[in-house]
């Protein structure tokens, strides 16, 4: 079998997981481990606990080669992973003699004086399965091989909920049986390219159709605020193509092709040339400076944030002049390049970025509507540079954007002089 | 129909989603707000974008009542949830003329001088179905009635992918229609509580077994990052109970009943008492900032933010001491109370919050460990007040966990007096 064609399914059981009172990483935790093995999901399934694991994975086993199934396998009454396998294949139980010494020596370890008897459920085994042992829980996994049952051809993994227990379980005992099932000597490729300052129309409108028309590469596209990923899988020379490609187009857009974040970029960029920034920030409020912050090791490159909210601020801390203010307001050109001179000086800094907008949901005008921003670069030695836009969201998509649109200019400017 | 018995199935549509490249966070927001309706979500589905989808379609609307899809609703190839959705229900598609228009004026709205011809086909519906509106993107939602088409009886939203698109339209155009379907007049009984400061524990060992006594109430609790929300479900009288038992416990930890921020409070209390408010960051590096100006209207609270990184930044700009930092270090007692103070004096504001810390992964030593971090609040005429505590988690979780002691310790002052 080809990694390819290896049809996997996740299904999650929980009902925890259907209420919104936990959090279902496993999808994305697993999608991430298995596309590193060139292995990829093609559908993941959630279900209550109870009756619904039977019927959706009926339907699984019919369509995959492969069937994770996550959580139901503890002590209580509405774990029923275990029992839901065995009858979906038409398999009797067992209990497993080795589970139990095991589970017993998990208590012991713990100061139990014994195994609580409801644990017994869980060393129980559809005949021929394999046991998968669990150093950090007390419910084992089970793995049932291709073929074993007569209802399907699927091989199916039993793991535990907890990511404490799933994951290492995953690493050692599911991920060498999928890589045997689909006869992997090593990993596939995928890389996904993230841009900044195009959409996913610029793409459409350029050059979607060559990229559809490279062979064996597939792509896809998912667009955030301000930002854009294209995902590349395919052979070496397919992805080559496509990166050459876009790289044609959108050089001065492309930010990494590692995952590495805007701000992880303009950190290390600016880290390695020992260049230091400040921010002076007013309709984002913080944002930028937090964003930088988030990156380790972001103190080699930020030195001062200034928060200029209110226009005394903008005076007393940044050197912005009253007589601007009353003549154009604090959302302008002017304003915004005196806050980055302001920055520039008062820090000491070889950049400085400023930002002044109308957030909303408050403050706008005809003149000057909701979303209007301006963006300003200070650099030693040249000429400050200030973009406006115009782009009216609610409050928080504002902020993320703009700060998109802040730290692209220093990204551009450091890296590419502009 | 009766609101437990309406069947309710999602499908998140996105190869992204499926890869691990973005963690699908849909169902979980999805399945907290059907609860607080009292509807509850049966099964959840995750497909990549393309032909997966009509299979999962055909399957999800035999079974549901409702089925609420996200994603796929943008303008390039791989978009195909609304021709799916057409073909799954045997309907003709449609330009929507009104859809049209909006998208041109929302690209006019952003300077372009032309909708992109790519984004046309978002304006495809299919005949008789609803248009959504979108305020925050370009790809219009649609709502398909029950019995609209011949292959079943189910109602179909197709939502956009986005969170910041998809949860306002959720709310204003998904729950209404939700709510008739299944019946429901009022939102019926649910209650969130928020609280600061204390964990599920102390429930656990406090009155848990008080709140389990009350007879009628259903109640759980969710733990976030320094913040424990307990949800309270049943009659008038249950709740009142139970709000009256929380009360008496820990009425100084209570922040909120009507899902208020912990920094919604912090504003709200301040504005209407008339108080400014200066920050001085150093590990939280914007963060509190960036978390205040959220708030709408936090411009008449906030007044100066300091991001003060580097030690010059502490000294310039807060008037730090230099002997102080060359004694006891930036991570200490004295120099938290200094920018403190220097943040009040240099903003005139009525009160000003400090923080310094180490954030890691770098920069712990044996003395002063990773996560350890202080904490001040400086006022007018009263002694600045400092806090101390370590709690060593990585990057990101640091700086909430710290963001919150501080404006907990802003909130408790102005409220309380403490």
């Amino acid at each position: 079998m080809e990694a390819a064609s290896v049809r996997i399914e996740i299904l999650n059981t929980g009902t925890e997981l259907l209420l919104g009172s936990t959090l279902n990483t496993h999808g994305h935790w697993m999608g991430q481990e298995l596309l590193k093995m060139g292995l990829r999901v093609q559908r993941q399934t959630t279900v209550p606990d109870g009756e619904a694991i039977h019927e959706a994975m009926r339907e699984s086993v019919m369509r995959s080669d492969a069937l994770i199934v996550t959580g139901g396998l503890g002590p209580t009454s509405d774990d029923l992973t275990r029992e839901a396998t065995a009858e979906v294949l038409g398999i009797e139980m067992i209990e497993d003699e080795q589970a139990v010494r095991t589970m017993r020596e998990f208590f012991r370890a713990r100061g139990y004086a014994a195994m609580p008897e409801g644990n017994r459920k869980q060393a129980l085994v559809p005949v021929g399965a394999d046991v998968l042992p669990n150093a950090n829980g007390t419910a084992p996994g089970i793995y049932v091989p291709p073929r074993l049952g007569q209802a399907s051809a699927c091989a199916i993994f039993l793991l535990p909920g907890p990511p404490s227990e799933l994951r290492p379980m995953f690493h050692e005992e599911a991920a060498p049986r999928l890589r045997a099932l689909a006869g992997i000597e090593d990993a596939g490729e995928a890389v996904e390219l993230k841009f900044v300052g195009i959409g996913e129309s610029s793409f459409a409108d350029g050059i979607d159709e060559d990229l559809q028309a490279i062979e064996g590469l597939e792509f896809g596209y998912c667009a955030r605020l301000g930002e854009l990923d294209l995902r590349l899988i395919g052979g070496n020379d397919a992805i080559t193509a496509a990166r050459d490609l876009v790289a044609k187009s959108f050089s001065k857009q492309y930010v990494s092709d590692d995952g590495s974040s805007l701000e992880e970029v303009v950190v290390r960029e600016m880290a390695s040339r020992g260049l230091k920034l400040a921010t002076a920030e007013s309709c984002t409020g913080g944002l930028i400076a937090n964003r930088v912050t988030n990156v380790p090791g972001s103190s080699a490159v930020l030195t001062h944030g200034f928060v200029t909210y209110a226009n005394e601020a903008k005076v007393g801390v940044l050197g912005v002049k009253e007589e601007t203010l009353a003549k154009v307001g604090a959302v302008s050109e002017e304003v915004c390049r005196e806050m980055a001179e302001g920055a520039l000086a008062a820090s000491g800094s070889d950049l400085a970025i400023a930002v002044t907008g109308i957030a909303g949901p408050g403050g706008g005008s005809d003149e000057k509507p909701i979303g209007t921003v301006f963006v300003g670069l200070a650099q030693k030695g040249k000429e400050t540079f200030v973009l406006t836009k115009c782009d009216p969201r609610n409050r928080l998509s504002f902020k993320q954007q703009v700060s998109q649109l802040a730290l692209d200019l220093v990204r551009r400017r450091v890296v590419h002089g502009e």
